[in-house]
């Protein structure tokens, strides 16, 4: 395959929170993608297609949003791999611009979960794991509870990674949550599934996310210089988290969607500076990043207590403030962890800024947990 | 852009009809996968990667038909483009394939409507001329009036597509409706939308279709011949079908569609040999034909009167019966039409056989009819 090099050349966000009936996905979308396009000194006119993620968006999201962008008449596609939605429509974008079918994309992904969720998400009746009660923060409970038991690791540790992203994410405009807590809040929060609190838990988010993306020629059409971050690759896989035959917290997909990352860019696990992680539970981050091969296992608990993963530390991780401090409008996640590789990798985090920052590493995961069927991850890879 | 020849290698769907519960989506997909990995010579395990398009098929519907159809750990994508969702798919396996991403990939759409909708197809109410009434049927009735008006065109002349279209499917073992019916039958059918009867519109239906694409690597990996049908290229735009400044039926999305079909494989309108088309109702077909310029506008309503667009006459359409009698499971729609293409490609459509197809078309659509946002359209092309 032949590919050119690819830029990330603007990045657009809105915050994301909770927001009434009257800001809709198409109007949240809107601002993030003008956002991006500015940045990108660009305008609808000079873009070559749309690659639109959401989750409960509904049909056809993306020409509704191009038709209130102004766009007019180019391609849209809307993609959908559950909470990695926004993470798989950056992965065709970067598809169909290495290879030189479109020069300049637009990415976007967007989700406005609170007209439609009360509560937390509904696990899906039809997989009998999940209507005998085994939804998302029961799984992730099991996890934490086999991490604390083969490791030695503690409830404190797990806790710590709420406490990290929550202090980073004081720093991120768009992020949900811009205060600090405490490892006593965290530890004292409302239980929600033993050992994890709510505040263990990443929250229903409102939100959209844009990325505008340009090949070498892209480049020449927008009069914006090669110096923007490179989008070195995205590994997709599928798969099961858990088989049944071995710990709950071996998550092979992690595994795999890492190798298809170092494959496909070339570049080696130790390159990497930082990571944008789906820590849609604070034991999920600590599980992923072993997984990833990032952190040695059982090692990672221990790391998020010593503020090695910290701002300032060995591998920072979540320096946006993650799903669990940023927020998770699951459409929107994946692209919104795009754009903080993009301004990081351009010094422009501010107060969030992890130094000397020149590869980063997004992993966005959809999908059930427990059964044995549907999940999907996404490994991005950029560099400055 | 690099492109390398890309074919369609295999082809398979169950047959298009009203299942009951227990044939559920992941059922009918895997089913029509098999059947199309076996025309291949391939087993899932020789599948680099799966695009799956549905509507209704709830979240990661792509990564769950993986799971059961045995493939373990390849990159799936699902895609939403409304009625268009399945052609998306199509398009995005013919992207993957033709730069190389992949060698050989999966394609499969798949709709159980019948679980999901009673009756028809319920107007997004959020659209006020869809919660005013201007529903599928209605706009359609609109559009017929129309052309009625302008073309001298008679009732008669937009029945005979319905005639036609369920006098090919007689020959189609996988259509939903294999019986003929009789010019009267359709003008005396129960009234939807004036002037438009229940046989002027396509069904609720259930079913699956699945392709097998494969570059110049791919069939050195299954070890077939280079003698499969080749796709040429498949465009997509997007935008309004009517701006409210033209009549009704100067449908700009499709004489967009034509020219995105003309400029990326090269071909001429006058190469064409046959087509699928999205005759959702019996007055779109004809609309649409008009409007890709295949047929001189005002005159489609005598063609399809006079037996041009029949089998044996001079651009034969729908063949396989299109969405009015081989069904139109909408996510399904776009792939079954290119499983048709690649059968009559080959010579292999019996009673149904297109003499002499070389070269064949099929458009899809998807996204609302009357509203200033929201459709989407592919053009595909094969050759034998």
């Amino acid at each position: 395959m032949t590919r050119t090099p690819v830029h990330a050349v603007g990045a657009g966000m809105v915050r994301f929170g909770k927001y009434p009936k009257s800001v809709t996905l198409e109007k949240m979308a809107v601002s993030a993608a003008r956002a991006a396009l500015s940045e990108a000194n660009a305008t609808p006119q000079n873009i070559d297609a749309l690659y639109l993620g959401t989750v409960l968006g509904g049909s056809v999201a993306g020409q509704r949003v191009a038709a209130q962008l102004g766009m007019s008449g180019q391609p849209v596609t809307n993609l959908e791999n559950a909470c990695s939605s926004g993470a798989t429509a950056v992965r065709d974008a970067w598809v169909a611009v290495s290879t030189g079918l479109h020069d300049v994309v637009l990415v976007i992904g967007a989700e406005k979960m609170t007209d439609r969720i009360s509560g937390g998400i509904l696990a899906d009746l039809s997989d009998l794991d999940a209507a005998t009660g085994l939804i998302m923060a029961a799984n992730h409970a099991m996890s934490a509870r086999r991490y604390m038991h083969d490791h030695d690791a503690t409830r404190a540790q797990i806790a710590a990674v709420a406490v990290k992203n929550h202090a980073h994410s004081v720093h991120n405009p768009f992020a949900q949550y811009q205060h600090a807590i405490s490892l006593a809040r965290v530890l004292e929060a409302r239980l929600i599934a033993d050992p994890l609190g709510l505040l263990d838990c990443s929250p229903i988010s409102d939100g959209a996310a844009a990325l505008v993306v340009a090949n070498t020629a892209g480049l020449a059409r927008l009069g914006v210089d090669r110096n923007h971050p490179r989008i070195l690759g995205c590994g997709l896989v599928s798969g099961t988290l858990h088989d049944g035959t071995r710990s709950i917290n071996e998550e092979d997909i992690s595994r795999r969607g890492g190798e298809a990352a170092w494959n496909i860019t070339g570049i080696d696990p130790s390159d990497v500076d930082f990571v944008e992680m789906h820590d849609c539970f604070t034991i999920a981050e600590i599980v992923r990043m072993e997984g990833l091969g990032l952190i040695p296992r059982g090692e990672g608990g221990r790391w998020a207590e010593q503020g090695l993963t910290g701002l300032g530390g060995k591998l920072p991780v979540n320096p946006s403030g993650g799903l669990l401090s940023r927020g998770h409008p699951v459409g929107a996640t994946g692209v919104a962890q795009a754009c903080e590789l993009t301004w990081q990798l351009r010094g422009q985090a501010g107060g969030r800024q992890v130094a000397g920052a020149t590869t980063g590493l997004a992993y966005c995961k959809g999908g059930t947990v427990a059964g044995t069927d549907g999940a999907s991850v996404t490994t991005l890879v950029m560099q400055a």
